[in-house]
């Protein structure tokens, strides 16, 4: 009789859709058997998901459904939990997972972040502004250049200097070549500016090399690790967050997990860039700023904002990470909307706001200092 | 000047809105820079997507636009590959992934399927009809209970007996016990009927226990792995396909990956189950069947039947394997349009026909072999 967890759900359709479609969560996520088939005793009473509330959103249009599940059907594995709260389901439409409410009997089996908000600031020596991230790009470019622009960006006080995410092992700039390259020139300007800038290397790989390029990246000094866990799986990433061996600040990044949050069906913002990203050791979740080049909205955004820092037992709360298309212009909106705690990444904002990227770099410094 | 492969999309929207969308997913899946800051010569020459193709499927609705990226880009990695063909823009509404068009010299960085269609039929040897597989079930029944269900398959002729996709390494039937209960209940079976049913043991699990998992099962004699890339990631069944200590055919599910398929925007059928699951090492693709409880179109089943079976250089064709709700009444239909080389997926249906289970499985037998 282990303990429950709940899963909130928003699910569209008349009250008779949605009702039937929210038990058939409690079957499909468990036992995928028809009702009639369940057994009785343990399983029917335990193992089935219950429905714990009901009730409409919208009458006839949406509903909300909040799910328990015992503890015990997650096995301690993320891969697992995950399968219970959208595996088979996410292939049913007009089904949303909004948000995940964990007691800390499950969260006891996650470390989750092991930096964390206060973490990374007493990381890079920086008490209480927001940070700044910027990425190396673009892909093509060779090691030597995209080297030097890391030099430029950190003698402009910037932070956190991350590959661009598509920055893999291309014959262009090879990892290992560019790890080395890029951690090289950062130290240089720190030593010149008596700075803290870190370079945060892109360490999202093949399987089969994952925590190879983790600790190579480690021993040849980079500050950080970049992760796609769409790409690789939340549980790699968690895995490599709780490696003592690596012990680097993790951003995670968004790359092809869009489609869980394009739709109406698929997971909330809150849930997947912030409680998941967590929940998977990630220290910033990136994510596209409303109002570039992507599609978020200011609510959205905002609720990335809350998932990252909501409680969830000793999970640290994590810095949201805004980021694509984002120029010195909209710093202060920004601000303005996510406080201190907030890491600022802007990529291309800082090559053309004059032709000095040194000098670009320090003025977005000047303006979080300043406001 | 690396050759180039290509990505065939859907484009939703006004032929301005779409022309430009085009144009954005060969800036954004590569160099992530407005047009103006792209270096010329190159990183702007070949680097950078180019548009091959662009024209309405239905005017001012919806285009089709094939782009094709520097093979370099893709690093011979599948985690960079997927992340050029829909990384970033999985973020963007109004755009579909429908086709990977990829020459030999790509794929040659992939062994794809181990086994394939031949290759499974020859290690299960049956050569000609379609191949049938039921899942042990529910989530709840200890080892032994499960055992005694995957003897009474067995001994009704079943080919491939999975766990569910829900079963990892829960309390109630622990992954080692379950393994070791249902392999010797199988192998009883086989002795007494002369046959070749193997266990299929679910693999997913957390990062550093997949390949300890996989090479357990192995050892305690499981015939195939389960795996859900959804959950684990494309790379991470890939390495476990080509690890040869390993050497087990692999059954991918679709769990966690419908959020790519259940609206306009994502992946199509074909290339999500057909194409990417073949990438991925798949031996057979498990994919909702049109008609039971998931909501799949017959169309979207044809899709991946001709996505498993395309041509696709090297890389062997695969089965497809229609599952969910399906049942005995509804063979012939599923036979008609799958045809032989299929591997049908029948659950629920096998516990419900009669109380038999071994009668059920007989029966399910015998409509494949009359067909």
């Amino acid at each position: 009789m282990s303990e429950r967890f709940l899963v909130e759900y928003t699910i569209w359709g008349t009250e008779t859709q949605a009702s039937a479609r929210a038990k058939d969560i409690c079957l499909e996520q468990t036992v995928e058997l028809p009702e009639s088939l369940v057994p009785k005793g343990f399983i029917q009473d335990f193992v089935v998901g219950k429905i714990e509330e009901f009730y409409p959103i919208e009458h006839n249009i949406s509903y909300r459904a909040t799910i328990s599940f015992a503890i015990d059907t997650a096995s301690n594995e993320l891969t697992q939990l995950i399968n219970v709260a959208f595996g088979n389901i996410s292939l049913k439409p007009g089904i949303r997972l909004e948000r995940l409410i964990f007691p800390p009997s499950l969260l006891n089996s996650f470390q989750g972040p092991r930096f964390g908000l206060e973490g990374l600031r007493k990381y890079l020596n920086v008490s209480r502004r927001p940070l700044l991230c910027t990425a190396l790009k673009p892909m093509g470019l060779n090691a030597k250049g995209l080297a030097e622009l890391a030099y430029q960006f950190a003698k402009g006080g910037i932070d956190l200097i991350k590959d661009d995410h598509g920055l893999s092992n291309q014959v262009y700039a090879p990892f290992t070549e560019r790890v080395k390259l890029c951690v090289e020139a950062i130290a240089r300007a720190n030593a010149e500016t008596g700075g803290n800038s870190i370079y945060v290397a892109n360490i999202t790989a093949p399987y089969p090399m994952l925590k190879e390029r983790a600790l190579q990246a480690k021993e040849l000094g980079a500050g950080g690790m970049l992760l796609a866990p769409g790409l690789i799986g939340f549980d790699a990433m968690r895995a490599l967050a709780e490696d003592n061996a690596i012990a680097l600040p993790i951003l995670s990044h968004p790359s092809f997990q869009g489609s869980y949050v394009v739709s109406e069906n698929g997971i909330s913002h809150f849930a997947l860039f912030g409680q998941l990203a967590r929940l998977g050791g990630a220290d910033a979740s990136i994510f596209p700023n409303f109002g570039g080049r992507f599609s978020f909205s200011k609510e959205e955004c905002i609720n990335i904002r809350d998932g990252c820092q909501t409680d969830m037992a000793h999970l640290k709360k994590i810095f949201p990470t805004p980021g694509g298309g984002m120029t010195l212009e909209r710093v202060s909106q920004m601000y303005e909307l996510y406080g201190k705690d907030v890491i600022f990444l802007m990529g291309a904002g800082l090559l053309t706001h004059s032709p000095d990227i040194i000098e670009n770099s320090k003025y977005f410094r000047s303006l979080i200092e300043d406001s």
